[in-house]
């Protein structure tokens, strides 16, 4: 897409302002304009400090009013307390973007916050829009604009680059530490970037904003992600929607992970639910990789550059060393990757041209032997041509310059009309010659199993990726909108179940039973056995009261689970209101799960399903989405769990009703979504799913409405 | 401990005859002579080939015989058909071992296979020690033996070695280039090493072999280990033993994991059991760290060789960038490691030497100017003698050479006095000078946040790991024996409870039905609600063949399940034998769990227990240990079940009687170790675990023989 975008400038502006340069190139203040000239930056350059004339031949400027043309962008590197008096400037004269290097603002808190506001508030009144504080700025390959302080854009005076690969990949990062390691790892294996920007404090442009730009630029193929926190939801799920209709994958990487702060909810579901879960339940959504450690990041951004997208999961190890191809191999197939063993005759086929001491079956063994005499080339063609292996990973050693015989240029060939992913790795540490082999022919190299494994995975799970089709949400209707304002207060599972049904969930029969003599009636009308549960709007949880008793087969016993459970509520919880006890008849056997949702602050409200009883609590084997989600997506859902085969007809029971379990997650994340403002949470705990075309019954339903 | 070895003038050898010795330096049979003398050896060596009378200056003999010395080692690089005539002309000779570098014997399989018997039974009929065929050779550091064609110990001229610690690695491998490839690896960190060998086929020493002399030797710290498979579990098993009682650091990996045969056994806990259950039940007995990638397993053996043992899991991360000091604190805590909030004391004491943005929390931010300022220093110091965290974990970036300003002195000093582990982690590439500063202090430095997880983790794993008090397995009693004996055409239930009960293991009341006018008697003598069980030697899963009633309240509903359970084995198993049918009181309530134990061919019976139901079988959340166990370490598999909660007093529910399933724990893998010989697996399905103080009942029970 090449239509304009707002930031364009921003990273090719035409004459760049540092306000704050300095001659003295061991302070900061002085590396932004050293290395943007030594990057060779085209355009025009001001440097701004009253306290010189010139800098470097330059002209220095008193301020940016006295510059006389115009300015596309400021580079500030002065004091906090002089920098909004800079802005101020800088818009009075028409600059178009500002990038604000000084720190001492709201990660200092107190009075440095408040100046940090003010700054916010700037930037919405003229229309100056601005990057940072506290931020190590931005480097554009294109525009050739090392608009930054970090070493990683310093040029290395006869070190020739590595170039693997043209395609480029773009990087944001909230940390400006971590955004120029990822270039500079990057770089080492020969990818090639368009843009790393660092957002700092994000007064003003946050990382939405340069996610929505990457997501569209045409120089971009890829885009790498460093997030602390997203502080505009909406914007950034706009840009993550925008990426996957574009096709572009993003690799990102989520930190506080476990630092975050638990969410303060008596429930079950919320309990597990710390802000994570709703980043992970949108990078689920959008097709974004998330990515473990640095190693791990780069090792995914460089498939996505140099690989084609694979049709599915089988790999081809193709190795020089047994022991090395067989732990390549085990650590391929322990993240989820499949290694079938070769057909017959493409065994037959390699034997050709391989010793006899070799293997033939996946890992194929070539032998040092072969690759002197061609056959690790062979080897990659015959796999590449063959419809039973989807990518194809090479196991040799690169540490021994001396000994390395890869025919570039035929793998260049192969590379070039490849349609399946061929990945390297070295088991020893390569030589630089060995990385330079392999970039002459479109590829990078991995020294690291792990990483490995986790980009085939990567490039296997963006393979089967489709952008999600989500169902638009409903409009509310009035009448379920009315019954969750009155309900603010509180919520009977009685109560609960109405307005449920009433948006067309499928709720079992149900009486409520206000007195002792009304018991046998309802009895009678549902039929035994039932359940029987106390109602009242101010106790969520029944059970743990002692509100609850199942399987009643007789009147008496109903009439003594009735004096129990209202005595029990009576005891425990004096002040509820009691609206009565609830009768259901007891569920038929089915898979307990549990289904729900929770409403993130930021994003919105997720949908939740898991295998109920323990296992959700202890493996925390649940499956989140951000809602509303069609059937299909719930079935995906539904897949990713490792209960998946308790539903599939588990040690020869009937495969039970997926088609009806996934039909209520929709409907439920499509509830929560049409009333995202009244609904808190919702939790199913548990639904039994009965054998495939006999549905599910809700067996308990918990709605607490959002409190404002 | 300095004991003799037989291994030790293996590693030390006097004189070595080259046999198949050559000028030509691009063959396998040149570089041998060359790297031996390249890298210093300063023994006598005797190139053996009849085609020459001198290469490079040295005598030349025709054969082995025609030395006319003593010869500590011949190392062997000819064809492989004339490999036993020279192995009989060494052992004539009297020299004591040979390393058969030569390929072509039983990895080809036929002929060849039978040719490495002949030179095992050489090796055994003669005393001559053999290692190898199809290996690599070894490297000996402290004699300078390069007995190997690895391009990993060609010595690079001009370049300066790092070293940061020389406390030596010793490395043994099944595969010659992974061995070779742990050695390049470790070396590129600045680690020494002893000894790394290659074993190749095994025709006589074993990996075993070389792990017991490593076990024993003074100048090994730390043991590397790459297994494919162990020929001689028990002398492994013996090998581990002295590991463990020497405190030394075993770092293994096992490959072959997911290739792994699957064991032909019918029941449950079989088809969960492959080969490597067995590795690592063995593994986690003799605190061997399990390594998954290279990366992983040079970073946890330079933590064992640089570091002390933590006293804990806290860990404190210092850091000059707070994203990657963040994502450094996921990694960690993500595989188990606490990031503790500091003490307001040491916040205090903090915040006196780090500008006002930082942060004392934890991670402590010290930010890049307090490096300049001597602050990274003063914090290490003030950690290091803090009892509030048990390791100290710095991140920082060692790309640039102009920015890095760490005092090495001041850094050696806190690293010689350390009590606990300091690490390094570089976010970007460091520099070869980056590496040297923190070598000068003592110190790798990781490159990859999953590998320093790991190893921080194997750190704090070791550091809680004590060598099991094994208990001895029992005297097998006569009795038991013979019923085991007699039973090898297979148990039913009831049998084996009797077998099971009379070796001392807890089992409830039972009765043998074998008539139905019998039924009424033995329900009273044990009493309502009943289980009814049918009972034969030949249906091993009765639930499967609809073979079990339970709950069974009134005579008439024995009488009619009696009916039922007889008529479906005679349905499905018309052949069977049938004893009559089983009666058990039902179990009083508990935590469902299963507690079994399983033969392995070569290492013997080992235990598991794993919470009941769907849990075991979809999670494989299952402990595995080396039978016998005794109560203590039967507690500590429990700790390691991710359902231990269920234990705990789960959602209220009182805790379980923890004691006794561990004491039927270690009943159950004495038992198995007391007749190894005659059982090949029990499984006691479910366990119901009752609240503390009511013990454990076992409710089901199947027991199958060993079949010869």
């Amino acid at each position: 897409m090449d239509a304009p975008h707002p930031l364009d400038r921003f990273f090719a502006p035409d004459a760049i302002a540092i306000i704050g340069a300095s001659p003295e190139r061991t302070r900061i203040r002085g590396q932004l304009l050293h290395l943007l000239r030594q990057n060779g930056y085209a355009g025009r350059l001001y440097p701004v400090n009253p306290r010189y004339a010139e800098i470097d031949g330059l002209t220095c400027y008193p301020s940016p009013a006295a510059i006389a043309a115009p300015v596309d962008l400021a580079l500030i590197a002065i004091p906090a307390q002089a920098v909004l008096a800079a802005l101020e400037d800088c818009a009075a004269q028409g600059v178009t973007y500002a990038a604000i290097i000084s720190s001492g603002f709201a990660e200092q808190g107190g009075a440095q916050t408040r100046l940090q506001d003010e700054i916010a508030a700037l930037a919405k009144r003229t229309g100056l829009r601005i990057s940072g504080p506290n931020a190590e700025g931005f480097y554009s390959a294109k525009a050739r604009v090392a608009a930054t302080f970090s070493p990683a854009v310093e040029p290395r005076p006869g070190e020739e680059p590595l170039v693997a690969s043209e395609r480029r990949i773009g990087v944001i990062a909230q940390s400006g530490g971590m955004g120029f390691a990822l270039y500079n790892r990057g770089r080492a294996q020969g990818l090639s970037f368009s843009h790393v920007v660092s957002t700092g404090n994000e007064a003003d442009l946050t990382a939405s904003d340069f996610f929505d730009y990457m997501a569209r630029d045409a120089e971009t193929a890829v885009i790498m992600l460093f997030i602390e926190g997203v502080r505009d939801p909406e914007k950034f799920i706009l840009a993550a929607e925008t990426a996957a209709r574009q096709g572009k994958p993003v690799v990102i990487t989520k930190i506080g992970r476990t630092k975050a702060g638990e969410r303060a909810a008596a429930s079950h579901t919320a309990s597990m639910t710390g802000w994570n879960t709703a980043y992970d339940a949108v990078f689920r959504k959008y097709g974004l990789t998330a990515a473990a450690d640095p190693d791990e990041a780069v090792a995914i951004a460089a498939g996505f550059v140099t690989c084609p997208l694979p049709r599915g999961n089988r790999v081809a190890v193709v190795t020089t060393s047994g022991g090395a191809g067989a732990w390549a191999a085990d650590a391929l197939a322990s993240r989820g990757l499949s290694l079938p063993e070769l057909s017959p005759a493409m065994q037959q086929s390699i034997r050709g041209f391989i010793p006899a001491y070799g293997s033939a079956r996946n890992p194929v063994d070539i032998t040092a032997q072969a690759v002197r005499t061609g056959g690790l080339i062979r080897a990659i063609e015959v796999l590449s041509g063959a419809d039973e292996v989807d990518a194809i990973v090479v196991v040799l050693s690169l540490a021994s310059e001396a000994r390395i015989s890869i025919d570039t240029a035929a793998l260049q060939r192969i590379v070039a009309r490849q349609s399946k992913p061929i990945q390297f790795y070295s088991y020893t540490l390569p030589s630089p010659l060995g990385r330079k082999v392999l970039a002459g022919a479109g590829l990078t190299l991995h020294t690291g199993l792990v990483p490995l494994a986790s980009d085939l995975r990567a490039l296997a799970e963006r393979g089967r990726f489709a952008p999600p089709a989500s169902p638009r949400p409903y409009a509310p209707a009035a009448a379920v909108s009315a019954a969750l304002r009155a309900a603010r207060g509180g919520l009977s599972e009685h109560a609960a179940r109405q307005i449920l049904a009433q948006a067309g969930l499928p709720m079992p029969p149900q009486r409520l039973v206000s007195g002792r003599e009304r018991l046998d009636a309802a009895a009678e009308s549902l039929g035994y056995p039932l359940a029987l549960k106390i109602q009242s709007p101010d106790i969520a949880h029944k059970t743990e009261i002692g509100g609850v008793r199942l399987g009643l087969a007789t009147p008496a016993g109903l009439r003594q689970a009735y004096d129990e459970v209202v005595a029990a509520a009576q005891r425990h919880r004096p002040e509820a209101r009691l609206e009565g006890v609830l009768l259901q008849p007891m569920a038929l056997p089915g898979v307990e799960m549990i289904v729900g949702t929770i409403r993130d602050p930021g994003f919105g409200p997720l949908v939740m399903v898991g295998a109920g009883g323990a296992m959700t609590e202890l493996f925390r084997d649940v499956s989140y989405r951000l809602a509303p989600v069609d059937a299909d997506e719930a079935m995906t859902m539904l897949g990713e769990l490792r209960a998946a085969p308790l539903l599939n007809g588990f040690r020869g029971a009937a495969p039970a009703d997926l088609a009806a379990l996934a039909r209520l997650v929709a409907q439920l994340s499509q509830f929560a979504a049409a009333y995202r403002d009244l609904v808190q949470e919702i939790e199913l705990n548990p639904v039994f799913v009965h054998p495939s075309g006999q549905g599910c019954t809700v067996a308990d339903a918990l709605l607490i409405p959002l409190q404002r």
